[in-house]
């Protein structure tokens, strides 16, 4: 069976499968680990406190276009994905190790660019590029692992409760848009440069992260894949439903105005935010908005089921259709 | 400048400096790092032990052709060059991340094939497969991260002292040999199979790598990248010269049998081994002759310099001239 035909999701799934049937309950390894494929980070016991690893990569002509954003830009994102995968187990990020998959006609100065970039964002978090791989090949990729720790129990995906609401921070869609015009080539300008930003140079959530986790909120995921996607798969892991009010979702005010009919759609599926979407009770929620210096909106509530659906509903209440549910790398 | 110009050491060199650059004593991850860009692995203080991380890729035309090994086979060699990483520090490997960029025509028989060759060898060592990443990419890669931990001072390139002497585990130049008969499209044989298994099944020296560590050596590395250049290695991050006398050199019974003229060169410059080399005085080396299971030579000895510096000696006391000092992925 082609990868095309079982899909990004039906992959993993088997591949989860055959790790999960080498299971071997005496190896401590698997005694100690708390969360392994399926979850944002991998997350096993390390002492007293949990230690976290992710990884993430980004390919040319598949995460990025030679041309489109600035190898500083491309350098930081390759690190802020992975950072925003450790935020959204409320984690503290502390290593990085980086492959670097070059051509050979590559100029050693566009790597150091990447490197400033990723340096750039490091520094802000207190990480550490402590090594990596470089090889040929035929097209750039960058591979990331970030490794990190928690002291409190992570946040998971399979932790949400019927009953819970559900908050996001930011304003998702911001990338999607910011993507949009960078594709259609259209000029800078004021109103439009959070958005390309948000596409470019993602902020990874790890302070909002902690914030969450120590508000005693139990169940988080980043919105990479698309809100109403990602929002699925804690439905999935955690055997419940949701309920999006689609006129509760803070689409970004610049996307509003330069893509007035879509805004609301690249909010739902457009993908590649770095944003977190959590699930909690309202108590909870209002500790991470007192705690937390970017917005954070209840969007909606988790309901008892069918387990895995999101239902979106309008301002009026009726059904919302979304175009697009998020990304499969391997889809058709 | 292009990479081809600089080569792949240099690129390491300049982005090492670039991350230097950026150190900072009062973070806490800087403190706690014992070895960062340019050892095997990264190695790390965690708490009364030591944390250890390591990355390597392997990319199709690059480090394979299709064809030529079995995707259960890639799977195997994928994870055990990542494990001779953390040998080569004398760790104990747990944990693995798996990131695969696979083309749309992929089969997903032969995913779970890899994964499959990688279980085989993970469950040899109690590693557990933690996580990873799924991505569209023009040509296959398989990218690991594994972490592992140690209790005893790691590994180092950079602590072989004058007088030391130089010995390797098991018979370099294998891989080198059965990629050459493999390239040629040779019909296997009795004879030939261990050394087409050295290329495509390479043992990762791990226990030995233990018994290295506390037998109270203080220097070793893999040498993946040919043994005179990894020695080189060595011998640039220590301030020293070596010599490898060519006689001691244990070369495979097979390889000298199949190719009388080349076995010697591709041990000292085949690459593709994943043997050990360490340095340390006498009765550390006879003890780690007593308690690893395999074959364990003495093949020269650390000098004063010139620094960095790798001569050959043949059995007459003449120089012996090497025809390929190693691996560089950009290099012309």
């Amino acid at each position: 069976m082609k990868l095309s035909e079982i899909g990004e999701f039906g992959l993993i799934n088997v591949l989860s499968k055959i790790v999960e049937d080498g299971r071997n309950p005496k190896n401590p390894q698997w005694k100690n680990l708390l969360a392994g494929i399926g979850d944002d980070t991998a997350v096993w016991r390390n002492g007293k406190r949990l230690a976290l690893a992710t990884t993430d990569c980004l390919v040319e002509n598949v995460h990025f276009k030679r041309g489109q954003s600035s190898w500083r830009d491309l350098g930081w994102k390759a690190l802020a994905v992975n950072l925003s995968d450790i935020a959204a187990m409320g984690g503290k990020a502390e290593y990085a190790l980086v492959t670097l998959g070059l051509p050979h006609y590559t100029e050693t100065e566009s790597i150091i660019e990447l490197y400033e970039g990723m340096i750039d964002l490091a520094k802000m978090w207190g990480v550490v590029i402590a090594g990596g791989d470089t090889t040929l090949s035929e097209k750039f990729f960058v591979s990331l692992t970030v490794t990190g720790s928690s002291g409190k129990r992570p946040l998971r995906r399979s932790s949400a409760l019927p009953g819970d609401l559900i908050a996001v921070t930011g304003s998702p869609g911001m990338a999607a848009a910011g993507f949009k015009l960078i594709e259609n080539g259209a000029k800078e300008n004021e109103i439009d440069s959070p958005l390309r930003q948000a596409f470019l140079r993602p902020t990874p959530r790890l302070e909002e992260g902690t914030a969450i986790c120590a508000s005693g909120c139990r169940t988080a995921i980043d919105i990479s894949d698309g809100l109403v996607a990602d929002l699925g798969r804690i439905c999935n892991s955690s055997g419940t439903g949701a309920t999006i009010h689609t006129s509760m979702v803070p689409v970004h005010p610049s996307a509003n105005k330069i893509f007035p009919a879509e805004a609301l759609q690249m909010a739902l599926g457009g993908g590649e935010d770095y944003e977190l979407l959590f699930t909690a009770n309202s108590g909870a929620i209002e500790k991470v908005k007192r705690t937390a210096s970017s917005r954070i909106t209840v969007i909606g509530e988790i309901t008892a089921g069918p387990a895995g659906v999101v239902n979106l509903i309008d301002e009026n209440g009726s059904a919302y259709r979304i175009e697009k549910a998020g990304w499969d790398h391997f889809g058709k």
